[in-house]
């Protein structure tokens, strides 16, 4: 008898026949003699509509109110899981997040999960009672409903899954894994079988919208198996139903490149004649963190005169006007020239392998060389490359370098 | 500087537009110095939407579950109360059932209030923030929501009036106040001006839909002036803007009947043939309301014989099967024969001059007579008269005692 912890998202649970369906799948883990904790997102639509009743009346909306709207979307389809599940004679009830509790900061709408008191729950879930928790939600130390941010309902499941010790935890979605690239782009992109952590946190982070990054990143501390699947595939019982996201160590067969991502909510900010002198990028970057700006790619080149060197830095597109305001603000930074362009694309390639690999990068640069693609930002971590090219060809490179790196199925 | 409660019902809060409409009703409130507390309901079609989704999988809910659910609709328009109210430069934060706490028992769907803990709120509103508190909820011991049942956000309203020591409670509604009967069925029905507390909670219990009765008891026990208003019009300064429900020795003028109201959710069973000893009545009744059937009226006649007698009472329609099964289960009642009849309405009359006038039944009888409608059972109490008549009479019945009892408006 093992303890899991199951996560529905949006799209499975989006009516009350895709909730029964997914009830059967909890029931056959519960029929197999699991302790079972269910974690379930708003019904598909419904956030989105409780954000636009939000925005209707004022788009600067206090962060906490919003957050008492948009958390009841979980709470109705927590409380009809419970419902289907009794229906098919299990023991089941609804959790919200007051409820465990689940204690998170006053970040309202992106707020961090800081402790999960998990023992009534765990009390329950001995008895024989199937845990529904309502995702996406947690409380302030002030008794207030706090909301963890879109796609926060995965973290919500890891983080459960932490605190109950849990053997494993499977997000079923409407993909059945994580895949060498989307498959929208590249039809003959392939499922992976198993992927190490610190792929998944790339690709994540690099816009693969499968699982959130802090769910990843969470998986990864804990050291908690994670596992996507289809909710409307019947694959309970097979040998790799989806993608397992595990350690390096668990996986045998290592790719040089496992993916290629893509991020279209990226804009580009050029920062001409700063000088070159310690201390100028905090002077730069501090006030963007301060101005809650997600600072992502970050270039300095080699200033060709000693004194003076030119920044570049991408941003998500909707922070672009926040971003350019704080460096226009920063009165150090006065005769700083600023160019920014929302007309381009981040294109990676991530895989384990590139560690022990040599010519990884080169082939990227020649595949996209070949297209007549020209590469506007370079930057390299141990594990990926990412490069900001021209909008209009994105589709294009994701094909070439699927390609070029032997992902395409055969 | 007043302390006083506002509540809102559905259809006035019915989209975001609204919302905002009652948010400048509650900010005049505030700019005439008074410290406010809001109750709001779900947005009018959105508990119906919910409650389907729950009988969508199971008839046979849950109903703590069910409560988890129903109880979103008022988070939701709280929420979104704030966030008009603070557009409009105004404090305000929401409140939901478990954060005041709003303490109730665990009858889930049929909860009662039990207590109030108003301390934190009193501590906001004298500093100057409008509380929005989400109606129609609370927590019980078990830390479980439950809800009050049906139009159970005026239950919250008078009961929060009541634990805030509030000087007076204002309905806000879809009409502009309590009428002398249903202006659908009579054109000439008057608006009535005041009303006391013992006609308001008759005409609630006997079918006038604008209060629900236990918020009218609440008021009445409590001694809180309770005031229907319409949220449509713009009647805040003026002198009577919607109806009074006060103490009877508030009220000057005194009509011998003030209102007709009716009751089409009623069913009748007779039981022929019932030994007239003592005990028997409990032995019927006492099932019916382990069984969680509303009786209504109860009539029995002298035993003609002295041994045998016939027993009549009303119940709601969809409590008919429940109550006839009870009947019949009972061994001790097994000779009994029952008859049973959905097609019957209730007629009321209502008025504290009842009191002190004679003739008043007899006025409704001849009205009814001269109609050539016929009186199946009459019930009577000190301030009101029921009879149950043939359903197809209905709107006739009611025209004739508007008109007998001198209630139509010149």
């Amino acid at each position: 008898m093992a303890l899991i912890v199951l996560k529905f998202g949006g799209t499975s649970v989006g009516d009350t026949c895709r909730i029964e369906r997914a009830a059967g799948k909890i029931a056959q883990e519960v029929k197999r003699g699991n302790q079972v904790a269910v974690i379930v997102s708003a019904m598909s639509g419904v956030t989105n509509q409780l954000v636009e009743y939000c925005n209707d009346i004022s788009s600067t909306h206090d962060a906490r109110e919003y957050d008492a709207v948009v958390s009841s979307g979980e709470q109705v389809t927590a409380g009809l899981m419970a419902i289907a599940l009794q229906k098919l004679d299990i023991d089941a009830r609804s959790w919200l997040g007051w409820q465990v509790p689940i204690l998170c900061s006053d970040v309202h709408g992106k707020a961090r999960i800081e402790d999960i008191d998990s023992s009534k729950m765990l009390e329950h879930l001995q008895g024989g009672q199937v845990a529904v928790l309502a995702g996406f939600q947690g409380v302030t130390a002030n008794n207030r409903i706090a909301t963890l941010g879109r796609g926060g309902s995965d973290t919500t499941a890891v983080a459960l899954a932490a605190a109950l010790g849990a053997e494993r935890c499977d997000i079923y979605t409407d993909v059945d894994g994580v895949y060498t690239t989307d498959p929208r782009i590249v039809k003959s992109a392939q499922k992976i079988d198993k992927i190490s952590y610190e792929e998944m946190l790339e690709l994540a982070s690099l816009g693969t919208k499968v699982l959130q990054t802090r769910s990843v990143e969470m998986a990864y501390k804990r050291d908690i198996p994670l596992q996507v699947l289809s909710s409307f595939e019947d694959t309970i019982g097979s040998d790799l139903p989806g993608t397992l996201v595990t350690r390096e160590e668990d996986i045998m067969e290592k790719h040089v490149v496992n993916g290629v991502a893509y991020e279209k909510n990226t804009a580009k900010v050029t920062l001409l004649d700063v000088p070159d002198i310690p201390g100028v990028a905090a002077e730069i970057f501090g006030p963007l963190t301060g101005g809650n700006v997600n600072v992502d790619m970050i270039v300095q080149n080699v200033a060709p005169d000693g004194k003076m060197t030119d920044m570049t830095f991408t941003v998500p597109e909707e922070e672009l006007d926040m971003a350019i305001e704080c460096v226009k603000k920063n009165t150090k930074l006065k005769d700083v020239e600023i160019l920014s362009d929302k007309n381009v694309v981040k294109i990676s390639v991530v895989g384990i392998g590139m560690v022990s690999h040599t010519g990884v990068a080169q082939t990227m640069f020649k595949a996209l060389a070949d297209k007549g693609i020209n590469i506007q930002v370079i930057a390299t971590s141990e594990i990926k490359i990412s490069v900001i090219i021209e909008k209009e060809y994105l589709e294009l490179a994701v094909r070439a370098l699927h390609t070029a790196y032997g992902l395409d199925a055969v």
